[in-house]
């Protein structure tokens, strides 16, 4: 597949589809693959949905919303990439639940750039704030973009001490919408100077469930991740979890049993993460040259399962035998899709189209793993 | 081989020989190995440092001095514990370097109990020394004896700690030698509750080569050993290296890469030291039960390599060739024996032989890993 821009139609076509009720990124492009374009998929989502087991109508997100969308972005100085577009970030392509779009505001050459992510505790102490500001600004010089999440603490300092070396925040909400509030003047500054990222509409304001959907793309933007104190249970381990599940490197600085806001960070090197006192802990991980800007940096690896191209439109539909099997082996807890493969005697594809219209009627719910659970 | 007690003539032999010039605890159990017993090694002692290229005579501990030194003891009220002795510490019986005697002074019946040394930096912080002394003490509630080194610092913020639970002084001078000073009264204490020991001879002064020397006890005497702050290239260090030379684990706990006490403990952990938060991430490696005392100990594995019947006493002479062979293979740069023996057309016992008779001329060096240079 060759990357490609998205023309006008299809860009409008995409936001409209990504933006429609219990589609995500992984249904996205399981309906492109299924259906070759945003349009075609469009088309077919309410009779989906119908066969899922939904009484309603779906109702898909309408063309004037998602016309206002794009006139927004353009007004507010932000750029909106597509999965697969040249200037999409590179390392966020590569994994299975990449944004189908992303707004940029600011520099967007930095997205091409090798990352790392620099997070933890909001609640830094003195010490981590210094470590991170002096961390990020290191990596800066040798290279590495830092990404964060524009928190309070850890995050904050790190975009600060990345500001030279060039940095990208994600938010969790829309991409003009500063959380916390008084972090308005980072905000600014890293608009100036770096790059700011978002997945949700404009004007989204951010609520608890939009963080870990930010935290997948603070990891899945960058080659690892590094946590800067963070305590037992908190979000920074979230965030260094999908970078495990995205087969990113995981860094982590130790700091003393004495103080709480370590014994996220000693957890996760007792775990496997690597033990952190300066950036060498961090390039001697990396491929060599990774940061090197005289080298070329090797093309972004597509996730193996996306094709532009429709594979499964011959239009054959499910049995409602095979339905009905599904479902049997489905439940609250969570199951791997492979198993749900293995235990039917249905094709992977149409497993995969039987739980796509579970989604789209609202009944099933994805996880890491490629596992799904009901609702 | 059962374990015995020496009888007072062996006992004095065995004093004699191990305080004889050249004579360390390898060449010590080689040479009851190859004689049987102290008293026919120390006969054949003059003729092998000859044969080892020594143009003085060898001058043999002398017997009037053993006396008094066990006469001192004695008075001290210390007691001098043999290597295959019932009370002879199992787990340090267990390495290839075991001091042959040991002075104890105070509560000999911890030596029989499972131990986990506590070591750390001198100029331990505030937050060290509290960690020291409260892992300690924990380590003491779940029927574990501390050993450690009645140094400064985290030293003795851990015999403190452990005191009520029992803890084991490992001196690098005599037993009878307090450094440093200001610890006399830390010193009487253990004394009186725990207990002290050391390898060198009654009166001896540490000076700087003592120190390793002393530290190769700690962890011998351990089933793991667990660093508290430590700089880089220190003391603590050591121990650690011999803890892993002698299949001990290594415990470690990290700190912040602000501290530099703390740059030893982190790097410790980077080159696999199990990350020590509590004693739970101590207990969590050791075998299930073994600080249980109602459960009884394992006997001592005694090191292979030790019989007390003699096994090459058949007086076979190596030849001239191949003493000519082993040291034209020998520098200053250390060889391990197996390799000696791999390169020489020669039986190992000759290898071992021909290295004993260099040793006593005080020509070779012994070094960890059963490794040889030339002085």
């Amino acid at each position: 597949m060759a990357s490609r821009q998205l023309n006008p139609a299809e860009r409008l076509d995409w936001l409209r589809l990504i933006r429609s009720e219990n589609v995500g990124p992984v249904t996205f492009y399981q309906l492109l693959r299924r259906f070759g374009s945003a349009t075609a998929a469009l088309e077919a989502l309410p009779g989906l949905a119908n066969r899922g087991g939904r009484r309603a109508p779906l109702v898909l997100f309408p063309r004037a919303a998602a016309e206002r969308e794009l006139a927004g972005l353009d007004k507010a100085g932000a750029a909106l990439l597509a999965w697969g577009e040249p200037d999409y970030p590179p390392a966020l392509a590569a994994i299975d639940d990449a944004p189908p779009l992303l707004a940029v505001r600011g520099n967007g050459a930095l997205l091409g750039r090798p990352a790392i992510a620099v997070v933890g505790a909001r609640n830094a102490s003195a010490n981590g704030r210094r470590l991170g500001r002096e961390l990020a600004s290191e990596l800066g010089r040798n290279g590495l973009v830092v990404a964060s999440g524009l928190a309070r603490g850890i995050d904050a300092a790190a975009h600060l001490g990345a500001m030279a070396g060039g940095t990208v925040a994600v938010l969790a909400g829309g991409v003009d919408i500063v959380y916390p509030p008084e972090n308005q003047e980072l905000y600014e500054a890293i608009v100036a100077q770096g790059a700011v990222v978002a997945e949700p509409a404009l004007g989204t304001v951010p609520q608890a469930r939009h963080f870990p959907r930010r935290n997948r793309i603070i990891s899945g933007l960058s080659l690892g991740i590094l946590v800067v104190e963070a305590a037992a249970r908190s979000g920074s381990l979230i965030t260094a979890r999908f970078a495990l599940d995205q087969g990113r490197e995981v860094f982590s600085v130790p700091g003393s049993p004495l103080d709480p806001r370590c014994r996220g960070t000693n957890d996760l090197i007792r775990h496997g993460a690597t033990l952190t006192e300066s950036v060498d802990d961090i390039l001697a991980q990396l491929p060599a040259g990774t940061a090197d800007p005289t080298r070329s940096r090797p093309p972004p690896a597509p996730p193996a399962s996306l094709s532009w191209a429709p594979t499964s439109a011959t239009g054959e539909e499910p049995r409602d035998s095979a339905r009905d099997q599904i479902a049997e082996r489905l439940g609250p807890t969570p199951v791997a899709v492979d198993e749900l493969v293995r235990q039917c005697r249905v094709s992977p594809a149409t497993v995969v189209t039987i739980l796509l219209e579970l989604e789209l009627a609202g009944r099933l719910e994805r996880h890491p793993g490629n596992q799904v659970s009901l609702r």
